[in-house]
């Protein structure tokens, strides 16, 4: 099955979130068994040569992703959340959105110093919350192995606000 | 590994998300690969010879091991989530929270008429959310093969709220 062939499983849905934006539909490609395997062996495969240790998924829809990356790889899987949802004592980082601030959070003993972190998140669009969790995971002394993601949306140059990073993306749009 | 291990990867946050509330914390787990894939098995086995024809994955710790019960089922994965973040025809399920209400939501075509789901959350609690998610799947035809979680606070009693289904708990506080 080739890139192309996983793009049957991504749907244009206009005007989502709002006017004018085309959201990349990812549900059809979690409904298909055997193309969504395939998409995680893919970024297995992609990432495996980087030598991660752990994987860190961004809330919510990265979840699904890095936890099907992490249980293929049999790696330890981490987790970025919004503000607040975290238990136990966390590091914050605030990052840009289109109109105001958010902030994302990890657990302060998730990261060990020289450790090697895989993030995963489905989509990268503006690239604002990847590069807040690379940031979030260089501040306590850990590496990015790389950045994955299924799709990557070229035209927004998120890859730019990961500059030094690998950047690992199957389907480019 | 007995059930009882597996809880030594659960730790309590007294005082988390407000006073009074002691939560269970699921991150060590998550970051013990060899522990997680033992509880994922577990829910697949469990789950198994209630013949589930997909794994229905309630936002947002419910990716997590939705996700990876269908990677290791090869099972497809839908998702519900809070209202506004899917981006076709939704159907919707309000519901009670402790102050006020709160919606659900799963895309219209997700669910096929006298199929079987297997809703999957990380921990079942009063039982509010699960038992949206059941009438969601039962509303629009579907058979509730099974909600599974990885925790069952018993002494809320959710499994009242899921008066019919069949429940599976792995673990009971």
């Amino acid at each position: 099955m080739s890139a192309l062939d996983l793009k049957a499983y991504i749907k244009d849905v206009p005007d989502f979130p709002k006017p004018g934006i085309v959201f990349k539909d990812i549900t059809p490609l979690l409904a298909a068994p055997a193309a969504l395997a395939h998409a995680i062996d893919r970024l297995a495969e992609l990432a495996a040569p980087l030598d991660p240790a752990a994987v860190i998924a961004i809330e919510s829809r990265g979840f699904i992703f890095g936890a099907m990356v992490a249980q293929r790889c049999g790696l330890p899987l981490h987790l970025v959340r919004k503000r607040g949802k975290l238990p136990r004592a966390t590091v914050s980082v605030r990052y840009a959105l289109e109109y105001g601030f958010d902030h994302l959070e990890m657990h302060a003993d998730a990261i060990e110093r020289g450790g090697r972190y895989l993030i995963v998140d489905d989509v990268i669009a503006t690239g604002g919350t990847a590069a807040a969790t690379a940031e979030l995971v260089e501040r306590q002394g850990g590496i990015v192995a790389a950045c994955a993601f299924v799709i990557e949306l070229d035209f927004l140059n998120g890859r730019q606000s990961l500059q030094g990073r690998n950047v690992i993306s199957l389907l480019h749009y």
